[in-house]
Protein backbone atom coordinates (compact mmCIF):
# COMPACT_ATOMS: atom_id res chain seq x y z
CA UNK A 1 0.00 0.00 0.00
CA UNK A 2 1.09 3.89 -0.76
CA UNK A 3 1.21 6.17 1.17
CA UNK A 4 -1.76 8.96 1.21
CA UNK A 5 -2.82 11.98 2.19
CA UNK A 6 -6.31 11.97 3.28
CA UNK A 7 -8.88 9.33 3.95
CA UNK A 8 -12.79 10.85 2.92
CA UNK A 9 -15.21 8.94 4.90
CA UNK A 10 -18.94 9.45 3.51
CA UNK A 11 -21.62 8.64 6.17
CA UNK A 12 -24.28 6.46 3.97
CA UNK A 13 -26.51 5.68 6.99
CA UNK A 14 -30.60 5.74 6.69
CA UNK A 15 -30.50 9.45 8.36
CA UNK A 16 -27.44 10.93 5.78
CA UNK A 17 -29.06 9.10 3.35
CA UNK A 18 -32.58 10.48 3.61
CA UNK A 19 -30.61 14.02 2.87
CA UNK A 20 -27.98 13.79 -0.40
CA UNK A 21 -25.21 11.41 1.15
CA UNK A 22 -25.17 9.06 -1.86
CA UNK A 23 -24.94 12.28 -4.15
CA UNK A 24 -22.19 13.76 -2.11
CA UNK A 25 -20.22 9.97 -2.26
CA UNK A 26 -20.67 9.89 -5.85
CA UNK A 27 -19.38 13.35 -6.46
CA UNK A 28 -16.12 13.09 -4.02
CA UNK A 29 -15.09 10.06 -6.80
CA UNK A 30 -15.82 12.30 -9.41
CA UNK A 31 -13.74 14.98 -7.81
CA UNK A 32 -11.19 13.19 -6.53
CA UNK A 33 -10.41 11.76 -9.91
CA UNK A 34 -11.30 14.65 -12.25
CA UNK A 35 -8.34 16.46 -10.18
CA UNK A 36 -6.01 14.05 -10.48
CA UNK A 37 -5.92 13.24 -6.84
CA UNK A 38 -6.74 9.53 -7.09
CA UNK A 39 -3.19 8.77 -5.40
CA UNK A 40 -3.63 11.00 -2.90
CA UNK A 41 -7.10 10.89 -1.55
CA UNK A 42 -9.00 7.84 -0.49
CA UNK A 43 -12.85 7.79 -0.93
CA UNK A 44 -15.14 5.66 1.42
CA UNK A 45 -18.50 4.56 2.34
CA UNK A 46 -19.44 4.30 5.84
CA UNK A 47 -22.11 2.65 7.83
CA UNK A 48 -23.72 5.07 10.66
CA UNK A 49 -20.32 7.69 11.28
CA UNK A 50 -21.59 8.35 14.62
CA UNK A 51 -24.63 7.92 16.87
CA UNK A 52 -26.48 10.91 17.82
CA UNK A 53 -24.53 13.13 15.35
CA UNK A 54 -26.11 12.20 12.05
CA UNK A 55 -28.86 14.35 12.81
CA UNK A 56 -26.30 17.01 11.58
CA UNK A 57 -25.81 15.38 8.58
CA UNK A 58 -24.87 14.09 5.92
CA UNK A 59 -21.62 13.99 7.98
CA UNK A 60 -17.98 13.56 6.08
CA UNK A 61 -14.98 12.68 7.61
CA UNK A 62 -11.28 12.92 7.02
CA UNK A 63 -8.76 11.28 8.46
CA UNK A 64 -5.77 11.28 9.44
CA UNK A 65 -6.58 14.90 10.75
CA UNK A 66 -9.85 14.21 12.10
CA UNK A 67 -11.58 16.93 10.42
CA UNK A 68 -15.43 16.01 10.68
CA UNK A 69 -17.96 18.24 8.26
CA UNK A 70 -21.56 18.50 8.59
CA UNK A 71 -24.71 19.55 6.43
CA UNK A 72 -22.47 18.82 3.22
CA UNK A 73 -24.97 18.81 -0.05
CA UNK A 74 -23.28 17.74 -3.30
CA UNK A 75 -22.74 21.32 -4.33
CA UNK A 76 -19.87 21.31 -1.72
CA UNK A 77 -17.91 18.46 -2.47
CA UNK A 78 -15.72 20.71 -4.93
CA UNK A 79 -15.01 23.50 -2.44
CA UNK A 80 -13.76 20.50 0.58
CA UNK A 81 -11.92 18.58 -2.53
CA UNK A 82 -10.41 22.25 -3.57
CA UNK A 83 -9.91 24.00 -0.87
CA UNK A 84 -9.31 21.43 1.75
CA UNK A 85 -7.69 17.83 -0.38
CA UNK A 86 -5.70 19.68 -2.75
CA UNK A 87 -4.94 23.16 -0.85
CA UNK A 88 -4.77 21.57 2.66
CA UNK A 89 -7.26 23.99 4.30
CA UNK A 90 -10.11 23.73 6.46
CA UNK A 91 -13.76 24.25 5.29
CA UNK A 92 -14.72 26.23 8.33
CA UNK A 93 -18.18 27.27 7.52
CA UNK A 94 -18.86 23.17 7.11
CA UNK A 95 -17.10 22.37 10.08
CA UNK A 96 -18.52 20.08 12.84
CA UNK A 97 -15.86 18.84 14.96
CA UNK A 98 -11.93 18.76 15.09
CA UNK A 99 -10.25 15.86 16.70
CA UNK A 100 -7.36 17.83 18.39
CA UNK B 1 -18.81 15.83 19.99
CA UNK B 2 -16.38 15.12 22.48
CA UNK B 3 -13.24 14.08 21.70
CA UNK B 4 -11.83 10.35 21.31
CA UNK B 5 -8.84 8.35 20.89
CA UNK B 6 -9.49 5.63 18.33
CA UNK B 7 -11.49 5.51 15.28
CA UNK B 8 -11.56 1.93 14.01
CA UNK B 9 -13.11 1.24 10.41
CA UNK B 10 -13.79 -2.09 9.68
CA UNK B 11 -13.93 -3.32 6.07
CA UNK B 12 -17.11 -5.45 5.54
CA UNK B 13 -17.04 -5.46 1.23
CA UNK B 14 -18.05 -8.31 -0.62
CA UNK B 15 -14.34 -9.95 -0.58
CA UNK B 16 -13.24 -9.15 3.33
CA UNK B 17 -17.25 -10.33 4.49
CA UNK B 18 -16.86 -13.63 2.64
CA UNK B 19 -13.73 -14.04 5.48
CA UNK B 20 -14.84 -12.93 8.68
CA UNK B 21 -15.77 -9.42 8.41
CA UNK B 22 -19.12 -9.43 10.29
CA UNK B 23 -17.79 -11.20 12.89
CA UNK B 24 -14.90 -8.75 13.41
CA UNK B 25 -17.04 -5.95 13.14
CA UNK B 26 -19.80 -7.29 15.65
CA UNK B 27 -16.76 -8.50 17.93
CA UNK B 28 -14.86 -5.01 18.11
CA UNK B 29 -18.35 -3.79 19.13
CA UNK B 30 -19.17 -6.09 21.81
CA UNK B 31 -15.18 -5.81 22.99
CA UNK B 32 -15.32 -2.35 22.86
CA UNK B 33 -18.37 -2.01 24.55
CA UNK B 34 -17.32 -4.85 27.42
CA UNK B 35 -14.25 -2.96 27.97
CA UNK B 36 -15.44 0.64 28.88
CA UNK B 37 -14.08 1.98 26.01
CA UNK B 38 -17.02 3.24 24.16
CA UNK B 39 -16.41 6.92 25.54
CA UNK B 40 -12.66 6.49 23.78
CA UNK B 41 -13.52 4.63 20.88
CA UNK B 42 -15.40 4.51 17.86
CA UNK B 43 -16.22 1.57 15.42
CA UNK B 44 -17.40 1.69 12.12
CA UNK B 45 -18.52 -0.62 8.93
CA UNK B 46 -16.95 0.48 5.90
CA UNK B 47 -17.45 0.05 2.09
CA UNK B 48 -14.48 -1.07 0.24
CA UNK B 49 -11.36 0.32 2.13
CA UNK B 50 -9.19 0.21 -0.37
CA UNK B 51 -9.19 -1.43 -3.60
CA UNK B 52 -6.88 -3.91 -4.48
CA UNK B 53 -5.76 -4.07 -0.86
CA UNK B 54 -8.78 -6.20 0.07
CA UNK B 55 -7.07 -9.34 -0.83
CA UNK B 56 -4.93 -9.28 2.14
CA UNK B 57 -8.52 -8.65 4.29
CA UNK B 58 -10.47 -8.67 6.24
CA UNK B 59 -9.07 -4.92 6.52
CA UNK B 60 -9.25 -2.51 9.58
CA UNK B 61 -7.96 0.84 10.10
CA UNK B 62 -7.47 2.78 12.91
CA UNK B 63 -7.78 6.32 12.91
CA UNK B 64 -6.04 8.99 13.21
CA UNK B 65 -3.44 6.98 13.77
CA UNK B 66 -3.73 5.56 10.07
CA UNK B 67 -2.64 1.91 11.20
CA UNK B 68 -4.11 -1.37 9.15
CA UNK B 69 -4.64 -4.50 9.88
CA UNK B 70 -5.11 -7.19 7.90
CA UNK B 71 -6.04 -11.07 7.91
CA UNK B 72 -7.47 -9.95 11.28
CA UNK B 73 -9.92 -12.79 12.52
CA UNK B 74 -12.72 -12.27 15.27
CA UNK B 75 -10.29 -14.15 17.50
CA UNK B 76 -7.79 -11.32 17.26
CA UNK B 77 -9.61 -8.67 18.11
CA UNK B 78 -9.02 -8.96 21.73
CA UNK B 79 -5.73 -8.50 21.10
CA UNK B 80 -6.41 -5.39 18.89
CA UNK B 81 -8.67 -3.70 21.62
CA UNK B 82 -6.47 -4.97 24.49
CA UNK B 83 -3.22 -4.18 23.02
CA UNK B 84 -3.65 -0.95 20.59
CA UNK B 85 -7.16 0.22 21.40
CA UNK B 86 -6.43 -0.09 25.48
CA UNK B 87 -2.73 0.23 25.47
CA UNK B 88 -1.80 2.27 22.63
CA UNK B 89 0.84 -0.10 21.27
CA UNK B 90 0.23 -1.62 17.52
CA UNK B 91 -0.05 -5.37 17.01
CA UNK B 92 2.72 -5.96 14.92
CA UNK B 93 2.12 -9.44 13.85
CA UNK B 94 -1.14 -7.67 11.94
CA UNK B 95 -0.07 -5.04 10.70
CA UNK B 96 -0.71 -4.39 7.16
CA UNK B 97 0.53 -0.62 6.58
CA UNK B 98 1.11 2.36 8.44
CA UNK B 99 0.34 5.76 7.26
CA UNK B 100 3.51 8.00 8.55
Amino acid sequence: MKPYDYHVFVCTCPTCSKKEAESILLAFRQKVEKRGLLDKVKVTRTGCLSSGECMYGPLVVVYPQGVWYRLVTANEVDEIVEKHLAGGQLVSKLLHFKLS
